[in-house]
């Protein structure tokens, strides 16, 4: 990967440079976490609200829930996308983007220790620029600490029930370069697309890659995984800032 | 009314002063309108959108079409509520203040000089705090003068097709006195509830008064609207500064 | 207002005049309450049926509730209208008209004494010529009444839990002149359309103003109210003879 | 069947006795044909319209169409049923009447003399005391017979299209009892219940027979058949001196 | 009947003959009674699922329940259907069959001798060529003796709670040919078109005959169900073999 | 890996070892392509239908469409799941399967070489014991290759529009020990749960490995990449040999 820092992006940006990330929390009052993540051009806002029960599959198990749904505003894109609400169902897109953040964010947490309580995570996109999944999974990660962290507060647990920190991006081959983060403009031309989520301590919780055009070989692989790291260690490193030691 | 300065509400506010007002222009960068307006901690990005075609019904005639869809994300509010593209449908709160919202703009809207054009508003609550159908009124209107400049800009309308500002505010009637715009506290223990749509020139476009608790009196519906008035005249005060003139 | 009488309608009425009312009772055998009103050619059928239960969050409070619902056949109006039930969902205005009709009734129904139980009210119009939500209003009362009234006899609550009479009208402006109970011809000419809902005691329980084409003067608000609480006079009286006195 | 005249039923008819019958005509004025048609207390509003389209699958084919919907108004019935728009979807019952009622007057249509246009069918049951489906295909090939007239009267179509007179009866096994035209009563006891829809003619259209309890015997099956017939030669001849002759 | 022998049909067979019968039970490992049943060309797959609970209006009775599904696989047919699931509804022909199987197999179960448990019938068309809901219902009845048979096995009934085998066939006349079992080719050139179902003894649980294009005679009536009989004759034979005595 | 051959799986296979593969073509006889897959006991079928249209983003660009959807009979499973048609929609998961297996499928195909013409892929599950998802995409291949070999027939294409082979195995981690195609039993029990997509030539199409309990190291990645890509050579020989070259 001699030749990554040779490349220059369309924004100015290097292959394995991610766009400016920045955080606004308690960014909406009445939610117990409430994060304004921003990734370049992509806005989300997570939330975390914390509803004292649990589904009826777990109700008296003595363990909690944490799940998550996903939006996009309708004018967050480029063309004005018809309402779901009106459409009368959520998308595939949709799901499927929902049913990772919140797969992606139980895989951290300790539901044994949170209490019969839910976590309901909500991701709705503001403005999207390309990964506006992995914003969400990085944003909605430092929601559901301060839920936690509020929880505490009142003293309902004893320590946030984290076991590491939590972060995602995407990684793709565009014009035959492999680069990370990437903007609309590059996802839109991507060959291969890959999203990474991945642990504080570098352990993998989700990877999903699709060849949109092309099939692509190992070797690609190792690069995707190698570069996708590199950028999850910085998005961590922001984690920890703002939240400090997970206990 | 001479009693109106006496009366110091739980903010702090007069009984005929509206809260802090909040217009920020350009808020998400797709859209040719998009405004995020805040009336105290209520907030909504409203945006506008262009669509070269319009409705079946106006197809051929001539005429463009201007129409609102709300919606409120899920934990805008003090409790989360559960998201209509989960439910499968749009309540009836929903579809009723979209269709107001929708009707109010067009009752300003010169139709017939806009081009056989469609322009899809936007009203997302971010935070709610009493008012959002009032202040997604007042927030669109300047979206939808944005959007209309975008059009101008491009030399594919004269002018402005906008017959004169609009905007909206709520007035009630709690605990026996007379108020504008309820913030959210007042407004659930409101007897009376009014929201009153008007024109830069005072004249109405829609008032819709419910009791919610006792019927009222004529002379309560006078001062309602004698509030409102003074109200909507604050609020289309700081749309002509923002706009300009509409042509 | 002394043009009044001057006016003649194209159906021969006055401009203050109601078009010609008839109640029959009864008129669905198994219901609590059964009304086939009819406002000229408007033909509305209102029952009031009783459920020995009330909706989840009332459960354990002492305390009733009443909720409407609104449906037009499909060959009621002038050009067949698509079946909801096919559709797969109520519309916006049908919404709006139950929602509008289930809060009017419940402002005029001590429903601290009417036990836990629930009243529905099904308004199915028959045949539809204008006013139609007014008309719903106005035969619902009735239909609510002869349900309280057989809860009464079977000595299930100790008096009608009704605080006065109801009753709803349309007023509007049509070509330059307001007048009152439109029929569908005028409706679809008016300017102006404002629906008043008031009891017989001449307050006020809802009021809905809409600038169907021209934003409109303080002073025809003036003129729609008065004119309003004239026939609100006239129905209300109808019920009472109908019904008696409300205990 | 010497014994037909020694059973008396609950209210005081033979077992070969339908329920006394009344049609009333024009009974919505904006609908091309508009029967109010009752059987004893069965009261359906069957409305015939025209819609000068067909179907995509018979467009340019120089043949028409008529389909059917039917309804029952939430209280028709004893227990008030949900509405189907709230639910959402039509029951299997409905979608099953309407495909019935739809099929049937199609068999006695010469869809290829009707021109390229529709006939849609309307049964909306306003009280229901057994028999609604039957009731709704005998009312409704009136109100198809009232549209063609409007038709032939507007020199649209040359005659009316109708090949024969159609009418439909329930015939049953009570208690061990043959019977014809079941009440609501009877039909909930019914160990059998048989539907059977015949031209003026006696030819049959439809013959549908259910074992609610008992599957039945050939002997028995002869014996519905029988009293069907006699029951709809009542019906067609009361429908032949409304209607006349059929051309 | 003379002639019976005298027509050969497209594929060879005569008027009064059904197609080759193959029943495979135990076809899906995971069901209790699990048949893939074949009547030529036509394949079903009719799976019978034990849930240990019955419907809430069943409730603490002490009586079971039968219910049952159909569908189609979407490319069953000669042109692929869209799939219902995408349509987001079942529509009336599939909502119709269900009713017909579920309600012929509760019409000969002793539904007091299953205990407080359901019985969900599937039966999925795998490939249609005519009389699928036949099919199923033939089908089906095997598979639910067979999950009698498991819960018999397991103690938890006493007998197979069934009070006869049944089948169903269909009829129809074909070019003025009254004929058994009809075949898609067939079926969609046939004039009238019957479904029987029956048990072992020969007594009638449905009868459904429509005249598609022309109102039939009672002769062919008399024919449609001698024909009918025969066929199912023949059905409940290989039922018997099968299965063995119903107890 | 040197330890492979050591474990011994519930079923008697080893580590790296797939399960028995059967196919069977023209298994329905309408389709253009229809196989029915099984591997040990997930059996899957999987038609391939030809429609002459593309969907409206595609029409006019010469180029065609390749779509799937997928279902699972509701007893397929242990324990019967509702139909999604009864449900009224798609879950989740179905969605993303189908989503992936077209995606897969396109991935392979050269659309701008099989005219403006859409394949429709069904797969569904007739019984699963996990790796439904990946069957059917082994499955759909080869009934895709079978569809396009009847259009080259008829002489409407002039070869298989296929890049190369494709196939899907899923590898998991289970009791710390690294496998592939795990059946239900071991899938249930799976720490990480990957789906592996490749070509005949060894590159990826798609790769999704979900942490189902503990993240996974990077070291695990590269052993289920090892061990997916032995599963995938033996599935994609079998193809070869049943389609011969793709041309």
């Amino acid at each position: 990967m001699s030749g990554i820092s040779g490349l220059v992006r369309f924004d100015g940006r290097r292959r394995d440079q991610v766009r400016p990330v920045k955080v606004t929390r308690n960014f909406i009052k009445h939610a117990e976490g409430a994060v304004l993540i921003e990734m370049g051009d992509t806005k989300v806002i997570c939330t975390a609200s914390v509803e004292e029960k649990v589904p009826p599959f777990l109700k008296g198990k003595g363990t909690g829930w944490v799940t998550a749904e996903y939006s996009m505003l309708p004018r967050s894109t480029h063309e004005r996308s018809p309402r779901e609400a009106v459409k009368g169902k959520q998308g595939g897109r949709t799901l499927e983007i929902q049913r990772l953040v919140g797969r992606a964010l139980r895989a951290v947490t300790d539901m044994t220790q949170m209490g019969e309580r839910s976590i309901w995570i909500d991701c709705d996109v503001i403005q999207a620029d390309g990964g506006t999944r992995t914003a969400s999974i990085t944003g909605a990660f430092i929601a559901l600490a301060d839920a936690f962290a509020v929880l505490k507060k009142k003293e309902l647990i004893k320590k946030l029930p984290l076991t590491d920190y939590l972060a995602a991006v995407s990684v793709g081959k565009v014009g035959g370069e492999v680069m990370v983060d990437l903007a609309y403009t590059e996802d839109s031309m991507a060959e291969v697309d890959m999203n990474v989520v991945m642990t504080g301590r570098g352990r993998y919780v989700e990877v999903q890659g699709t060849a949109e055009r092309t099939p692509f070989a190992k070797q690609d692989m190792d690069e995707f995984l190698a570069l996708g790291w590199q950028a999850i260690q910085r998005l961590t490193a922001i984690q920890k800032e703002l939240i400090g030691a997970l206990d």
